[in-house]
């Protein structure tokens, strides 16, 4: 593996649309006595469903701590491939390599992770462990990494159609705990240099209450070139109106890189999820504090969905939206199966099924 | 990654020899400091040599601990794989696979490993990440493995002419430390049925005060099939001469599995080497008791080489017979590089290149 300190667009390299083909997908096994409660067990069987739907149409890499190997091999699939790697905590999305092609071979860019916010607002200390696994991932892979390490950023801030157009949000990467010495202008640069992007599209915020600053992955998604998802509510009392009305008028407002106007399909967002008493009981203190209050409401959406080869794989909450939501999808996805999984126990987490993937494209080499 | 209970043997593979040809060979970056002294930073700086002369012709994996990994990046070469595993000492013959080919795939053996005796003689204790890491390797390298942790054994314990003969000693195998309830025909029965063997050619003993319980892979190498070297001494008065002369007369008295007699190549032993007051000085005690004692004679030879696909590689120690080792062995392998590597600081841990290395067979899939 060789670093670089070169840039991606310069060398031929462009992220490629999640919906593009893939190699296969990096997952972290759960572990986070804070973050995932009792002691991570239901979230491992969360996980452990997401991982057998994916694995059916591509492979499924799964890093697990020294301590936790065992656990994860005896859980998982004979064609998932379970790997020793510490983590702080299970988010691939944002601490695994962003990858991009060259058409034939791949690179990962290696961002600087700082548990989204660092020491201003970010939601644990320390996340050195986090910050390194992108460029042990590009290791164990034997693929060539980008170290890009000077410039904070999680790829679940981020979606690309894979046809130029970038699509993040302004909560997230103008936030003061990311890169507060660079200008937006320059931050776009970043983003389209090392993407390979023509055009940023900037949304306002993202999920009332996301605790990573609002990340894109929770609010918008590309479905195909030209097409996006969009978290929505109809009640004008929820915080969440405004918010998702912003983005659709940002959104419908835009073009693509390629001159297109977007079309925007709504998908209904479940009613407030809120998180109980008894399951805050089974998550540890961090530092003395309660990671949780009871009551507290989570950010639950439906736009939070993987694309694998096969499949879109949706959360599901137990709600009267969950069908509609995948209704609302099947046909944005013909060549795909689009199947649920109840999610609640990742969401528990802070994030769900999109957060805790990374998606390795293609390769032919 | 399936977890296999068949038999290998039974299954269509077998343990190709170490001159066959190689995907590529494990090694495991040292970290012990009561094994390695100055906290391994000799012992890293001789196997960064050993590492760049394998990695010239085939794919070097090296295991880091998760705290040793970026020192490990840094000191080794782009073409060579830095993988974070956890280990107890760093014998990558001892602790990684074996591994078994059908021709086209390859398998990897699990056996189980107890720090060279357990708590009737072991090294040390606890072993259990040293234990686990044949399995892990095999999941890391996509391939089966073969669960046989219910018996004890060391890849260095064992030689393959690829042919059906296996070379072993009894001082190590019929140890009290391994496999104590087994009988000898048991133990050679599990040596065929995993290795592929039709016959096993036990020496009686080792290299003198060799704490594996001398390992076979210290006196005695296959070259090619139907040849072997021979760890030799004239000299009378040391112990080893004795030792030396059992193995010489039970290896012309032999035939190997396809009735060949074995033609027996002596490879002079350097002079008695010895650890220094200093170097006993820079290694940490264990459980409050040195590890080695001033004066005390290491188990140097020349026949602890590694063969990869261009090179073997052999150990130096700054002695008289060093160009001797290697003129002896050049006309055995003609189509390879014979090159010798300063070897004092990989000694001074107990082995040498051999115990250092596991080869992974070439595989067409």
């Amino acid at each position: 593996m060789r670093i670089l300190s070169t840039v991606p667009q310069e060398d031929g390299y462009t992220m490629p649309a999640e919906f593009s083909k893939h190699y296969g997908c990096i997952m972290i096994f759960p572990h986070r006595r804070d973050s995932w409660q009792n002691g991570a067990y239901a979230a491992r069987k969360a996980f452990a469903q997401v991982i057998d739907i994916i694995s059916r149409s591509e492979k499924v890499i799964v890093c697990a701590r020294y301590d936790d190997y065992d656990s994860a091999r005896s859980m998982l699939g004979d064609n998932v491939r379970v790997i020793e790697m510490e983590s702080d905590d299970s988010w691939a999305r944002d601490v695994a390599p962003t990858f991009v092609s060259s058409g034939k071979d791949i690179r990962g860019i290696d961002w600087g992770f700082n548990a989204w916010g660092g020491l201003y607002d970010g939601l644990y200390f320390p996340w050195d462990k986090d910050n390194k696994m992108a460029r042990k991932l590009c290791d164990m892979l034997d693929k060539d990494t980008y170290n890009k390490r000077s410039f904070i950023l999680e790829g679940g801030s981020i979606h690309t159609d894979g046809e130029g157009t970038i699509l993040t949000t302004e909560a997230c990467l103008l936030s003061k705990g990311r890169n507060p010495h660079m200008s937006k202008e320059e931050i776009e640069n970043e983003l389209k240099r090392y993407l390979g992007g023509e055009k940023v599209i900037w949304l306002k915020s993202g999920i009332y209450n996301d605790e990573t600053n609002e990340h894109v992955d929770n609010i918008c998604a590309f479905t195909s070139p030209g097409e996006v998802a969009l978290a929505w509510t109809d009640d004008k009392s929820d915080p969440q109106y405004k918010m998702s009305q912003s983005c659709l008028e940002i959104l419908e407002n835009s073009t693509d890189a390629k001159g297109r106007k977007l079309r925007v399909h709504k998908l209904p967002l479940p009613k407030p999820v809120t998180i109980t008493a008894e399951e805050c009981d089974g998550l540890d203190d961090m530092n003395g504090e309660p990671t949780r209050t009871p009551g507290e409401r989570l950010a639950a959406s439906y736009v939070n969905f993987y694309i694998s080869n096969a499949h879109v794989i949706v959360p599901q909450f137990g709600d009267e939206n969950d069908g509609k939501a995948l209704e609302i999808l099947r046909p944005l996805f013909p060549t795909k199966e689009v199947v649920g999984v109840y999610a609640r126990d990742i969401l528990i987490g802070g994030g769900n099924i999109h957060c805790i993937t990374q998606q390795i494209p293609y390769f032919e080499n």
